[in-house]
């Protein structure tokens, strides 16, 4: 059972949603990387609900260092850090005791954990365990910045509406732009009509799911390994991780389906002496491998389970069947939340990678 | 960076296309499995090329056991093979020596290993290494089968012809028909018109891409971890190494940006005392884990990147723009040969999966 | 760099002797297993200072269980639990800032973490860290025990006084003696001179090192791997993990290097239609796998580092030569405080391997 | 099972010694390392018995390079390796069949293979597969010392007699005599007694165990991780997994144990601006990592267990008590034969810990 991920940078996280903390232990990052609470804060700001896009309970997100951290960086030493749970209202969830709610892991935990797990708020599956993949990711994403590696997120597509797409063979302007977003579009247009279809869907008592796209520039050719740690294999394993990913695809990705082979050439060139391809349908990786074009990638997010609307299930503690209707406060939609998790996730696999080819210490600033 | 994949079932995979030989080590497994080497022809020949649907190149897939077998029975201790390169004309790739030809991994291999690799052929890249893929899976398959689980591909989409679909609630038939298929298919006038459009894309001296379904029943629920080793995450990861791949979906996948949380609602019910779910938009994975329900997932391959037709590209050894057209033998498509390899992957680590948490020597038959 | 150890049952450990907390992360638990917060805190007794033997500092061990325990049983979630560092006396280790103290990790430190470390207290090397080892050792010991598992060490030579050695044929009742102790000898006579020379030796300003022995009784045979994870290969790695250990051995050890051939054979014999070996020179592994004969092993632990006398040293910081005399509080041995250490080291092991043969669920109960 | 060891740079191992071939994977090395043929076959010569030392048997170490080598110089994809298994008299074990020779690892393997191991020649057990060892470690410790890091190993004691001892201070010229000698000693007198006491010891038909005394020097400090990958850990770790390995010490290692802490002090000084300790207690390493000085390891190897006198023992086939005799050809010491084999595994162990902290392309030259 592995709750690590990571060759030389890795990331061991723990926590349940009403337990006492959830929490992560970030090792391998080499001594001298600055920590700066603030980036930490607000990459946890875009991913914690606030408004009407987002569920009414406050997550308090307060977070402590417990080791490897000493006057604002990084000792080298395994880094740990808690995020104590508070504002936990448990009556919601009584009357769910022993029920598999449709679409969640309710039932799948109750054959895994045998009834040990606790259940309440989603337990270890629930949505707030990301909050430890952001505060991780946002310490390697400065560190990535600083390396000219940038990394951006915006909805691509939410509940049917598209947003502009990113531009594939330069995108570098537009993930700056992106990652100062609370609501990360491209085109302020599309993302009103989103925010419109969330508030629409929450007074339906439904959800919507959507489509998030990703852009990685400045990162070296020459990482990743054909079998099996490809560049593709390593990002989609922890970005279906994230709760309700249920797709990852690169490039083209299923668009390829309907291609022939002359129409997704992405032909080599050179400009200034770079190497660089006039079209980027690969994503930025050939052979699991990148290729030094921008990486590209989009995750498929199913729409939130829990909705207000009844629904029919089971009582696997009854085992009989049974029907719910789910109070309480939920979000309508996840996805415009997910984009600092997508963004960190992403920054945790990279500057792992980088680490195995030019060792712990290049992140920091050099080589010896 | 890794070419061992795996917990407690592991595959180390080496060898170049040109080279002296492929081949595997497969450490891990119980004693006592049955090796029975037709099996392992009868899945390395749906992965084989023959006809007017494949490549003419003759790949002699002549396998040996080096060790870890006895008597037709493994041994328990670690498992190697090795497949000898035979029939390489490498008068086919010499005048593309430093060319970066477009999809292909040659820059990103250069990049990668400075200059030493061998890239004819493809080299360490090459699809002929699915062929270790194939045969490590075949072992597996079949003791995966002797406990009630099966495994099957299709093809879903190739150049936009549709194939019926896999029934998501009970494909055990399907599965089991589709096992003996040279061309998987569900409906054989789809599968028709499919070779028709290969073949006449060959002759355009072009190739065509497509999507692979495949389906694992009898899957234990409770199988997975939610951060990291997900069930989609663990095959996601081994999916994306197999050459050509760039996307991967779980259940409605991407089709889920355009549904409601009421629309891809999996209601539990029972059945004769069982769980079930009446649908199965999650493809039988909940929050990571197997929840008991046919695990149900698609991938896209991208159409073949050599192709006939005269493609711009760069020499980067002499850094400068140049213009290719590839002579010899290649595959208008390799989706249909790709049914066998995804069948593979999923059954390693599938069996791996089930190792880590009923013990090494469950595969084998019982528990102590 | 990995601060984590095992396959399947893996401990994750972090923490600064100065810093905030200490802790671990605790995965690959099955779920149900009884945690029993006395088991825990005798083990911590066992290892903490206290009386005339140890160090005045007194170490509050105030444990909490941040995830992964529900209403005193594992949930099968990753365990987290820290340890706070309370009573911290700063003061003391000011003057050796930037000072190479003999023995002990300052310089390679400096090497390692390029200045950043937080080295006060010994910082991630301090002998404090070993509470994260007991605990997480006291919750496995419990389990293994009903599995018929038995662990145990006593001082085998301190400071050349020896005690009753162990019986390697058939420890058992041995080890069920000694778990209670706090001061771990078989005879009481030697265990009162081992008290003895600690406090001459203290009043000396001087320190002692010894030699414990660990028996494990019960072990099943078969548990082991011949390359690489042999049984002693898994035991030593984590055994040299603990502060003042350098030196590991199995049966007989060094002592092997005066004996013919002859003169160290195990014969084999049956009794009771089960197979034993008349004697034990190979301490109950052959060929890297337990053969179900008592598994007896010896660790060397050099005497503290820190003494009160003047030593000779460098001031890195400075770059020059320097003369320290250590004040404060310091232990003349630890070596008495390290069997609980070594009980728990050793039940992380076992009960990592025998999950990776029996599975995860065996440690619980049964499997299926 | 994990046959697979190390982080940046691993070795997976398999074979039987009556199997087609024994091999390795060695993975994660850099592109162009030199790969000499002559390195590794002098080290496979000090490794194989010749003469009056030894076996019999002619092993025929013909190395089969599988892939990762191309035109004398790694590619940097996976290295396979195989040694063909030739010479095979298998008649001289027939009469062992389902016997628990003591000392051997028949029992055991047959309670974790379950009578499905190829037993004859030792099987997968058989000290052959040092050849593996040898042949992976020759092509690292070239690497090495073009980075100015020597490893060299002697008999430090064999059946009582001592050699003269290493200078832990400053041993480079020791190593260097060190590694062109058959018979590796200081001292060419006790040598020669050494060499007496073989051949007395065969005329008996008994066997002799040995300690052997490596020394690694020119190893940057820094190198090593406080908990669980100390430098002790993981030199360890693989030094255990070496057949008849029974006990591992560092530095005064057990002689630590009769010790004062004034006695054991290693005082820094300061060398032509160099950091040094003026004595070398501590084998090199603090707190688990390298310190700068020369790292100082002794390894205890128990007597062959193949003896021609009479043995009482079972045969676990029939369970019941029998005796044998061993006939055929069996070696009196292997202590001599296991120098290049110790170094070999320092020489892994080494770069892979260099690998991990400074990068995979670190060891072909330099970084980026």
């Amino acid at each position: 059972m592995k709750n690590t991920f990571g060759n030389t940078i890795t990331l061991t996280i723990f926590g349940e949603s009403h337990g006492p903390a959830i929490g992560g232990v970030l090792d391998g990052l080499p001594p001298g990387l600055k920590i700066d609470e603030e980036d930490i804060r607000k990459m946890n700001d875009r991913r914690r609900p606030a408004g009407k896009t987002g569920t009414a309970r406050r997550e308090a997100d307060r977070l402590e260092f417990l080791s490897g951290v000493k006057d604002g960086y990084s000792e080298g030493t395994p880094l740990a850090f808690i995020i104590r749970n508070t504002d936990v209202k448990r009556h919601d969830y009584d009357a769910l005791t022993g029920i598999a709610r449709p679409g969640h892991a309710d039932y799948s935990a109750q054959m895994k954990y045998l009834g040990y797990q606790d259940a309440s708020g989603g337990g270890h599956f629930s949505g707030r365990l990301t909050a430890v993949l952001t505060t991780a990711g946002a310490i390697l994403m400065r560190a990535l910045e600083e390396k000219g590696i940038l990394i951006g997120t915006h909805i691509s597509v939410l509940g049917g509406i598209e947003d502009q797409k990113l531009d594939t063979l330069d995108p570098a302007d537009q993930l700056r732009e992106l990652r100062g977003k609370q609501f990360a579009v491209l085109n302020e247009e599309a993302g009103e009509k989103m925010r419109m279809l969330i508030e629409q869907t929450a007074e339906q008592k439904d959800s919507v799911g959507g489509i998030l796209e990703t852009g990685i520039a400045g990162l070296p050719a020459g990482i990743g390994e054909p079998f099996f740690d490809s560049l593709e294999s390593m990002l989609a394993h922890v970005l279906f991780s994230i709760p309700a990913v249920k797709g990852v695809e690169f490039g083209s990705g299923f668009g390829f389906a309907e291609m022939k082979g002359s129409e997704a050439s992405d032909p080599f060139a050179l400009r200034d002496d770079r190497v660089v391809t006039l079209a980027n349908h690969n994503g930025g990786v050939n052979g699991g491998i990148s290729n030094g074009m921008p990486v590209t990638l989009r995750t498929a997010y199913k729409p939130v389970s829990s909705i207000g609307k009844p629904q029919k299930t089971i009582s696997f503690e009854k085992m009989e069947e049974t029907e719910i209707e789910i109070q309480g406060r939920h979000d309508p939609a996840i996805v415009h939340r997910a984009c600092a998790v997508q963004d960190a996730v992403c920054a945790l696999v990279i500057a792992d990678m980088l680490a195995v080819r030019y060792g712990t210490l290049w992140l920091k600033g050099g080589c010896e």
